[in-house]
């Protein structure tokens, strides 16, 4: 990985800055010295929360917009050294019910902010957060980079298209970027007041609330995930190589799990609860992708990066954070 | 190939039905007895004509609106039986000066005229003309509809949604769509005023105009090409196909052949004229995609659709039609 010591007195604009992933990286990347700003639009349904920068406050330079706010991004992006391009629409149930709201944010406003940076900050280095979603249902496992996108919703499509233009972007315009394909990410500052964001945030709701999990499906769908700590370090890393100009990547987990055993290590961790397989819903099924799990050797070849905690260590930390300030959340 | 008779009496709604493929296809399913309407915007740039119509007014219901306007496409979809779904901006260099434009276009109006069948005429057989731009420099020849898609403008990234959006229209509302991946197509009706549409019609026009054609790159950029009624064929079979739902095919030809002995091919069929081999210009060399030719075995085998053209008969019926017509395209 690279030195992270490098960060320090840079300019940093973080989109999505108070979501889960997005807050996480603006409080490491304060605690490297870096002049972090964070840009989050605060919409209810999303995952930004005020709380998830609580104690950073004087340290990050919190600025509300929205990034359909073409302007204000103009602006935003300039004299920045990195951009973590991590603002989304994700769920994708409302990517269907509002298939334009989702184009507008994961298409459009992408398109603007490198368009932006191309005409006023074309020395800026963009880190993308893309997302497993895009491969749709697997046609091997695991999935490399060279596996065919079919997504299976709006959402997947439109981030598609917004991983397409960073990349585009570095090829045509030498704007240095990187995208990087997120694999189920969890742990402090995710959502868990709905299912928008992760099924695990509100698996863990639930079992902090004492009320069952429920496993949709059959339960025996096998996942990987990944602790928030290791991919901000996948964030970074990139950011600082040269190497992954232009790059996509996987990230991912040697530990894969299926959703029935997930559910059983998450209870065992919290010491008491249970979970009770359920069918899919009605909305969710046709956009259901089976089995995933990612081959991440091409990250881990290029930028030696790997994921560092164990699930269960990771599940442990993350009941611990939500134990104190599950409160703030709801 | 299906029974073309099976459109006679049925209501077919054409997008970009005065340009190039669009009127050639508009005015085969008036000959097959079709109630045609034609969608077109004539803006200027683009492939919209008055005179590809030409004969036919009294057949086709042509009908002027720009796929942008929400509220006329809404109404437009409603009680077609079919929808060749054909409008676009195709112009690769037009989609990077302007990528906004080309978003509208060919990302938020196809979502939009999607979700308008879906709502008010989910019965309806959509067609849509895709393109073999979304492949991006092949990794591989010929080029099969398992190639990754690396497009390498905006327009190829905008036309990539484009198609996925139809797909998923199938998947998961059961709305009847297939997309064709269209390579080359050339032929009466094409544009020739300038390369927006394809190099082609430069060619052409400077051709019937006694000037030298100009081959750009080294002339040994290998493609394939169609003759614009077996592109039509190929959409009429697609349209009344039960097997075509929810799939992706591309066209192509067994004749594959470099620029500069396409060039000298036209000389040939033409009598007369000369071509030059320049280095490409500045804007174009960041988008050339090299060698393309199209694996078209899953639409043979899956329609029985096969090109029946030569290009040297194509490149002959094309060149007659512009010594009688060339000043309607200037």
């Amino acid at each position: 990985m690279g030195n992270f010591q490098d960060f320090a007195g840079k300019s940093v604009l973080i989109t999505g800055g108070m979501g889960f992933i997005g807050s996480n990286l603006a409080r490491s990347l304060a605690d490297l010295g870096a002049r972090a700003t964070v840009v989050d639009s605060l919409i209810p349904e999303y995952g930004g929360n005020l709380f998830n920068l609580k104690g950073y406050e004087s340290r990050i330079h919190i600025n509300i917009a929205d990034i359909r706010d073409e302007f204000s991004m103009a602006y935003l992006v300039q004299g920045q050294d990195y951009l973590f391009n991590l603002a989304g629409q994700t769920s994708h149930l409302d990517s269907m019910k509002n298939p334009f709201v989702d184009l507008d944010i994961n298409c459009r406003s992408q398109l603007f902010i490198l368009e932006a940076c191309r005409k006023h900050n074309p020395a800026i280095r963009i880190v993308y957060a893309s997302t497993r979603q895009i491969y749709g249902r697997p046609d091997f496992l695991p999935v490399h980079e060279g596996h065919l996108l079919h997504p299976t919703d709006v959402n997947g499509i439109n981030k598609m298209a917004g991983e397409w233009y960073h990349i585009l972007y570095s090829n045509v315009y030498g704007i240095q970027t990187c995208a990087l394909r997120l694999t189920n990410t969890y742990g402090p500052r995710m959502r868990v007041k709905d299912a928008r964001q992760t099924f695990l945030g509100i698996w863990i709701r639930n079992l902090t609330q004492g009320k069952p999990i429920e496993v949709w499906g059959d339960g025996l769908q096998v996942r990987d995930f990944n602790y928030v700590d290791d991919v901000t370090d996948a964030m970074l890393t990139a950011a600082l190589s040269e190497q992954s100009n232009g790059q996509i990547y996987n990230l991912g987990s040697p530990e894969r799990v299926n959703l029935k055993d997930l559910a059983a290590l998450m209870i065992k961790v919290h010491g008491k609860g249970e979970y009770g397989v359920v069918p899919f819903p009605d909305d969710r099924k046709p956009i259901d992708i089976g089995d995933y799990y990612a081959d991440y050797s091409k990250i881990r070849a290029a930028l030696n990066w790997n994921p560092r905690l164990s699930l269960e260590e990771g599940l442990s930390r993350t009941l611990q954070y939500y134990y104190q300030f599950i409160h703030e959340y709801l």
